[in-house]
């Protein structure tokens, strides 16, 4: 009896990990419907026991969303602590068009679900190329005549676009951030 | 009886106007479904005329939009025609975006129908803009860099992107142009 308790917590990690990885897996499933069946299948467990796990399906799809936006959100400060800002928004926005190619659907999966981590996550994730937008202006690196907000809009919008349509044009996402960048810069008399 | 067949004529000239004026209002609103009971209830005719003046719901809204692309197509070659190519580029996008602003859910309403007056007209569209762009790069106007048919793909990519978020962020629009035109320019040795 003294052995079953601690076991019984393995086995609940161990579920919880597996509902959470299915989940993740079928986020990235532009096919997926996302249901309570779909999820146990995909992790090999029973429904009641996804059920379980986490309180209810949009519990758990707020989980596996949000613990795949925070890393993003981590990255993209520690890029910003490390570089400088006008990299650090290059290097970022090459890696989130990789993210969002492989999860261009996800947005369609969960648009209508109330997820609070996962709203969080991205506003968080705003809120840090904003900040890049906003340091990269301070130091010169990038032109000021736009408004830092309406830029981070129009970053996100269409890098998302770009990140989507990928695969229909080689080369579109490289092309894209040079197009962006060079967008970007500070104006120069010559360059007017 | 010499008079009905020119008032048959008239009759059936009207009821086709007013069904394909109302698959437009149709398609300029984000909350309709198109179905022949609301093109009909829109048009204040019978389902039954509907169908019959033009042999079904797809070849109505194949006409209707592939009657709102067409003037678009028009207006851009006579852009191209008319001014320099970068001009017409430039020209031609604000007033696509103000036409996609309008009708930004038009895609998702008619993305699962066989529609091939209207493919004929997006594929025109294309062209039309690819032209603007080639020309662009000869005049030595904008970038060399880049491959055209990628560069036409971006512009429409994030065209139809930033078309769509316009109500989020007031001045999002005009920006997104500064930025794309201002990124698609050749590069200089004091820009690099």
């Amino acid at each position: 009896m003294s052995t079953s308790k601690p076991q019984l917590r393995a086995d609940a990690a161990r579920n919880r990990q597996r509902t959470l990885e299915a989940t993740r897996v079928l986020l990235a499933d532009p096919g997926a419907v996302i249901t309570v069946e779909a999820i146990a299948r995909q992790a090999e467990v029973s429904a009641a026991t996804v059920v379980r796990t986490f309180g209810g399906k949009e519990a758990l799809i707020d989980a596996a969303a949000s613990g795949l936006l925070a890393p993003l959100v981590r990255r993209a400060r520690d890029l910003l602590s490390g570089m400088p800002p006008e990299e650090a928004l290059r290097a970022f926005l090459g890696e989130m068009l990789v993210f969002q190619a492989a999860h261009h659907t996800m947005n369609t999966q969960i648009e209508a679900l109330s997820l609070p981590a996962t709203e969080a996550e991205e506003a968080a994730l705003k809120q840090v190329v904003l900040d890049m937008v906003v340091r990269a202006r301070d130091a010169g690196a990038i032109r000021t005549d736009l408004d830092p907000v309406v830029t981070m809009t129009l970053i996100g919008e269409c890098t998302y676009a770009i990140a989507r349509s990928r695969a229909h044009a080689p080369g579109l996402a490289a092309d894209y951030l040079t197009v962006l960048m060079d967008g970007l810069r500070p104006r120069t008399p010559t360059a007017r």
